[in-house]
């Protein structure tokens, strides 16, 4: 049997069952970040993030930006469970004949984003290897009180997200800005009951806080907000990487939020009793079912 | 220009002097670990390490091996700096075509030597990639008082390894045992001025303390425990991979440590004031001075 009938997804679950950490561990694997205690009033939080050449970007993609993307991809982990990122390990791989200038790009591109956000690079490691692999591990940091994860959705809840979605393949991907000071905002003034950063498509990631938190949810294809670049809604429903944050919010809390007008959170529907079932109300306002999917590596 | 010109250690150089770090960073780039303020009495320690098919390990070693290597050679670096390791994420990046038992190996490989150093996995991220590459990073802790860099041997030290060099391409650089209770017992027991594990020869290693430390050093062949593995002292010298313990002593340590007939410990030199010279005193009492070399990605 190949790991590509297990999928992604199948295959991280069986990953997930045969680990067994210690009473620290407050989250293993299984959310945006893993959490460890730290002391009185913070957790520690820990993501990793690999991508490679050909499947996470092209070799003419602009070195700058990515390494810029090697990077903000753990910072969007980091920013969805409502933590603040501190320091970082980049491991990378790349062919022996790599010219330095490519690498010194590829460096500006993950010192600049790293300033910008206040993260140390502390370390990383280089390896030969015939296509550029870059792996990022982060450490962050967030208060008890602040920390969301997929789990806490509640029948009721309304979902938002961030930003616009779809078509990110068209470029948004390589240069898009991490929801971190979004993510600060919502967690210091709303109880959060659940986020995700939509890193493999809205379905997809909708469907795992739905998993995680035992519940169902109806959206409203009127209410998404899809980028200018996205062609069709499939595409904010089926393709990844808006990374955009989506979450849930009690009435209360919703209503709240809206009066803010802060014109970057939209409503996209609610949380329902209905165990993993994720249906979407079209323009005619019929309901159907969809089956959550997205992109997976296998 | 291409990488390669400037060689590995020559592009880690490169990297360290264009980041910079905020004062919560004890030590950055450049040493086995890097270092950062946690609490009263200790620091964490992170560390991260790629391996890639081909290079670090071969398609037909035993998936268990290759999975087990990937995590040993983190806890080896954590080791380095006198520290327990306590949580590691994991990136795996495989062909599509790769079967689910081979992964559940590797995976096993791993899980197995997690529970023996009561490591908690708490994460990682899947990937597909043309070649199985593995990047572990691990955080680990260390009190204060026991935190071991390269930087501070000082003129007069004793030079110490532990175990037998050389070989380790003949199977150990897949089997061998983390030195992790033989650095705590040094750390708790003695004060270690410096240490380094071998990963990348005894010359290549013993330069980084030499060149951190701005002192120089003299070893004696007769006194190089080579593994009965190894086919010559060159292989101690210049080959990767033995995983073994380099520190020094002052004299007075030294002798403590040698009055404990521990067996693994064993004193091959001693570093002086000339810095950045190594010398070998060879079996014929000559002395020569050698060029720190050995195993390098670029």
């Amino acid at each position: 049997m190949l790991i590509s009938k297990l999928g992604e997804f199948g295959l991280i679950e069986r990953i997930r069952r045969s680990i067994k950490t210690d009473s620290s561990v407050i989250k293993g694997p299984g959310d945006d970040c893993a959490v460890v205690k730290f002391n009185k009033d913070s957790y520690l939080l820990l993501t990793c993030d690999m991508i490679v050449e050909d499947v996470d970007f092209l070799s003419q993609d602009k070195p700058e930006l990515i390494g810029r993307k090697a990077l903000a991809i753990s910072i969007s982990d980091i920013a969805a469970c409502g933590g603040i990122p501190r320091y970082c390990l980049v491991s990378l791989g790349m062919p022996k004949g790599t010219p330095l200038k490519r690498i010194d790009k590829i460096l500006d591109g993950m010192i600049n984003l790293s300033r910008r956000y206040k993260i140390n690079i502390v370390g990383g490691d280089l390896s030969s290897s015939n296509l550029l692999t870059i792996d990022v591990s982060m450490l962050g940091m967030v208060e008890k009180k602040n920390l969301v994860l997929r789990s806490g959705a509640k029948t009721g809840d309304i979902i938002f997200v961030s930003g616009e979605l779809g078509g990110s393949i068209r470029g948004k991907h390589l240069r898009f800005i991490p929801r971190l000071k979004e993510s600060r905002f919502l967690v210091k003034n709303f109880k959060v009951n659940a986020m995700i950063d939509i890193s493999d498509g809205l379905s997809q990631d909708l469907g795992h806080i739905l998993r995680q938190s035992k519940v169902g949810a109806v959206i409203y294809e009127d209410l998404i907000p899809l980028d200018r670049q996205a062609r069709s809604l499939k595409e904010a429903l089926f393709m990844g990487e808006d990374f955009e944050l989506l979450f849930t919010l009690s009435h209360k809390e919703a209503k709240k939020l809206l009066k803010k007008n802060t014109g970057i959170f939209k409503p996209i529907g609610e949380i329902t009793s209905q165990k993993y079932v994720l249906s979407l109300v079209d323009r005619r306002n019929k309901e159907k079912i969809i089956r959550p999917g997205g992109f997976q590596h296998f």
